[in-house]
């Protein structure tokens, strides 16, 4: 498949968009005449850098309301027209994007169009090049493909085909299914776009809230199914107005991008290939390493300058020393399942800053991660130690794909040695780690969450809201079907992510007896986070529990929640630099996380964190 | 007017809440659940903070999903219930705020539901204290506040009473008028919100874009006019679900809102007096100075601690030193009714900090804007100088209100002496400020339209967007009828504010005859902002333009508009610091400020901007 992206994509020069473009893999690009006319490049000199970038120039556009008009008008569009492709000519590009007319058509007869589209297409002709007719979705008298089809059947012209939009289409909820009744040589350019379900006007919507294929609500592998049994092989080109993107660095939006749309190909090909079996069409699909999702956690990292800061918080807890690395000046901390290690190169501040995957097949996994504009984490390793599958995700977190064995060890862990007797013979409490709350930079929040689906099959669960005492935390959570690997993606409102350690990342343990684990975490001198009185005399009024275990919770700090399906206890540490942790028991199925609860976390860490401050003030 | 507001407008812990509230003189707060809930002061404390802080704690809320139950849940909700009471008696709160049940109702029976508002009037009185039922705009089978009110009718219960909220009503269309029909002892609370129209469905929009009573698009003098009508005389109160207040400085919204209260209380007194003459009602309303709209620009003030990057600028545009301040390091550069003082203390970067506004009567437009809880700039001044009255715009630029005169010229210039000679007999072509364009932090922008409209009278025209290779740059135009004060209001995107100079403001000068004012500029040596040779080829396929008028627009780096009403040319400095100039020249009745070339403005600023790092990096 042929990709092409247009330059209003990204934020920028028109020279940086198109570097960044080339540099992501795209084939080629559109040019949004917008970024050519702000430009001090001639269109030679733009022609040019396409040449030396290795892309093509594939489209121009917009041109705006041309059809429908009154001769006098059609005379002025005329003359428009004929500057543009004179322009066309010195860029190089074949084809140019004509919107249907959403402001200026005062004649609604398709007859009359298609003359003067055929009389447009008699002038492109002459230079050359083509015209390709696109259906706004708040077009004024032309809103839907088919109409605008119809339209360009009766222009009848060799330079007059047809423009796919998906989000034109499918915004409008009109049929996809009859693109199969284009003829393939009529469709002289498509693009893409996904957006969320929203409510909104449709002209807004399409202008801030398009987002990447695989980031949206509409069902684009559905289209792209469509648009393949066709028989079309042109360019596939993304066209997304998103108001985030605009302002964001143009060289990760293009990798975003290019991502999306090789996740798209093989969701296509799936789709063909359950639908249609082993029938052949001209586009070839780009194919990927298969990914099953991971069974677990293999090991969470913590960097920290002073490691002791950490890893008393986890002797706390009930962790042992699991031994030093050979050759890195890094600690393992476990119990049951659950491997903490604390790396001390680096980061002044404690901050998480790897997690360890268990996956199927590691080297096919971080193929597929690469394949999918990935970068992988550079890892100097000894002759004998395990070669570690590495790529970073977006908010540069290092993702560990490692490989899953059968009684839950971590083959990796050999590299660690203890001393000996240092381990106890007591059960431990915690099981293994529940999940990890990572926060996401709010420019790349739906590069994360496509980038978790696509590289790791990972599944988007609904996105929640948590007020605090500056301002909404929004929270997408990411899992595993199974459970094993679950992720909490949150978003810090903007005055806090300014602040340093202003929204602390954690990490969860599982754990049998949440009562017994604090307990055994007062003893050994845990730092609590505080939970006011207000919120047990509250609860109390919410749920009926027992005298006792309510005097047990707020003796020990500790939080719950109850559902339908089970119940809920909950307790956090202390915050040391960017870092805290939590240890939570499910009983019964309870699938959740303590939603309810995350408020009064939120304010107690910020009063802390004032405290903080007024300590540091002081 | 007793004023009040729900805790929930704003951030922080509850303490610090209150605090705002109080500094920024509210009579009362509604103590939201969920900030006491996570709050560390018992009950008790926060009673005796309210009470050394002299405000009434009007309202306890919400409390949720009560009514419309079977018998085994009533008799759960009767406990929850209780135990309120009993917290609110700790608090020492009257009222408890009962929304219609949105989750859990099953029975949809007014006379079911109204029995069990009864029962729980019953357990109330038993506290002293009352229930003021709302119909949310989303509650299951109660959303219509006539409905609800017919419920609380039934319930006959001297404990049970009605909450009127202005969005659930007017959200929905429900007709306000029929608050009439309500007995004013029957109404126990009152909360006011404004909002935006917006097609969302409607429970987002209320949980995350009600602005303050002013901001958005709802009648809400209107509907207090019906409030007063009734007799009610109980607290009004602002109970206000925004985004960008959740994560703004609690000081400074607090001000806002009582700013949006204090206006408000002003508009329903005039509703009042056109509608129903001289009538009288139990409720008193605030009254404020009147001010008529400023009639011009006395001067803009530039800040910079090297003048003479400045004054260059001024010099090569045609302006003329008016002299040195006797007493202050301040210059006056002069040109028809233009007038700039550059102020030689302070900031390190060029930068507007002041501008100067002819008002007929400075003293009472000062005192009103003192009465919507505006900051004086403190001011010294020497015996025998002009004693100026000026405030502080949210965004921190000092508003000086001047006393407009006949001719045109400022009582305050006197305090300026120049040189004997340094004027000229040429006719300026500058003749006065057009228009001052000031970029706004996005938390204040809501704060800052309010500002001035409130304590100068000028209005919002339709806002606007234009993109920018950093993102969209949002625009929102606020002027005085006549268009002697035109001042944009922009607020740039997140990644640009966040770099020093990244988004200059300017002081756009009007003139006779641009072409001209621009050679002469040329001849003095000026640095116009570049505009690309693409931007005239496309203008030549836009407008059928003279090649002769074409060419010298791009000879001299002229930008041209048209629409139906005249014609717009203007240009552009280089931007020292963080300010620079444009000039424009408007022919026919063009009202606009050439729009669709902001792009071509804001993408050279960008590319200079990138040269300059570049040059600071190299």
């Amino acid at each position: 498949m042929r990709t092409s992206i247009a330059t209003v994509c990204l934020s920028g020069s028109l020279e940086e968009k198109m570097r960044a473009c080339a540099a992501a893999g795209f084939d080629g690009v559109e040019i949004f005449e917008p970024d050519l006319v702000v430009s001090p490049s001639t269109p030679e000199q733009i022609r040019a850098l396409a040449g030396s970038l290795g892309l093509s120039l594939d489209l121009y556009q917009p041109f705006r309301d041309f059809e429908g008009v009154g001769g006098e008008e059609l005379a002025a569009n005329m003359v428009r027209a004929r500057a543009k492709f004179e322009l066309m000519n010195r860029l190089g590009i074949e084809t140019m994007l004509l919107c249907s007319n959403a402001g200026t058509a005062t004649v609604n007869d398709d007859a009359v169009a298609a003359g003067q589209l055929s009389s447009l297409g008699d002038l492109a002709a002459g230079y050359g090049v083509k015209v390709a007719y696109e259906a706004l979705a708040w077009g004024r008298y032309v809103n839907d493909f088919e109409h605008a089809q119809r339209i360009v059947d009766l222009a009848r012209h060799p330079n007059i085909g047809t423009c796919l939009d998906s989000f034109h289409i499918l915004s409008r909820g009109w049929d996809p299914g009859a693109i199969e009744k284009i003829p393939a040589e009529k469709i002289f350019f498509v693009q893409l776009a996904d957006a969320p379900k929203l409510s909104l006007d449709v002209l807004s919507w399409s202008r801030h809230y398009r987002v990447f294929p695989g980031q949206g609500a509409f069902d684009l592998a559905g289209f792209m199914a469509h648009l393949v049994r066709t028989g079309y092989d042109g360019p596939v080109s993304l066209e997304i107005f998103n108001d985030v993107f605009r302002q964001t660095a143009e060289e990760g939006t293009a990798v975003d991008a290019m991502r999306s749309l090789t996740l798209l190909q093989e969701r296509t090909a799936a789709r063909l290939a359950a639908d249609d079996g082993a029938a052949r069409y001209p586009m070839s699909l780009a194919a990927l390493p298969p990914v099953a999702e991971p069974s677990g956690f293999s090991f969470a990292e913590v960097k920290a300058e002073h490691p002791e800061t950490v890893s008393t918080l986890l002797r706390q807890l009930g962790f042992e020393f699991g031994g030093r690395h050979r050759t890195k000046a890094a600690q393992l901390w476990t119990q049951g399942q659950a491997r903490v290690i604390i790396n001390g190169a680096g980061a002044l501040e404690p901050g998480i800053s790897a997690l360890g995957l268990d996956v199927q097949d590691p080297l096919a996994a971080a193929s597929r991660a690469v394949q999918l504009r990935t970068r992988r984490v550079p890892r100097e390793t000894q002759a004998d130690e395990q070669v570690l599958q590495a790529v970073y995700a977006p908010d540069g977190t290092e993702v560990f794909l490692c490989e899953a064995t059968a009684d839950g060890t971590a083959a990796w862990a050999g590299e660690f040695s203890a001393d000996p007797g240092s381990g106890t013979d007591a059960e431990p409490l915690v099981t293994g780690i529940d999940h990890v709350n990572l926060s996401q930079p709010w420019q790349h929040f739906d590069e994360a969450v496509l980038f978790y689906e696509a590289t790791l099959s990972l599944s988007a669960a609904a996105a929640q809201e948590v007020p605090s005492p500056m301002g909404l935390v929004r929270s997408q959570v990411m899992r595993s079907t199974a459970g094993g690997v679950r992720l909490a993606l949150n978003i810090a409102p903007l005055a806090v992510e300014s602040e340093p350690g202003g929204y602390p990342q954690h990490i969860a343990f599982a754990c049998t007896d949440l009562v017994a684990a604090a307990r055994q975490a007062a003893g050994r001198g845990l730092r609590f986070l505080p939970v006011p009185a207000n919120y047990y005399e509250d609860l109390a009024a919410r749920f009926r529990l027992e005298p006792d275990f309510l005097a047990a919770l707020q003796e020990l700090n500790l939080l719950y929640d109850r559902d339908g399906d089970g119940e809920f206890l909950h307790f956090y540490t202390a915050t040391v630099g960017n870092v805290f942790f939590e240890v939570v028991e499910r009983r019964g199925r309870y699938d959740g996380y303590g939603a309810p609860n995350a408020p009064v976390r939120l304010a107690s860490q910020y009063l802390a964190a004032e405290g903080t401050l007024a300590r540091k003030d002081g």
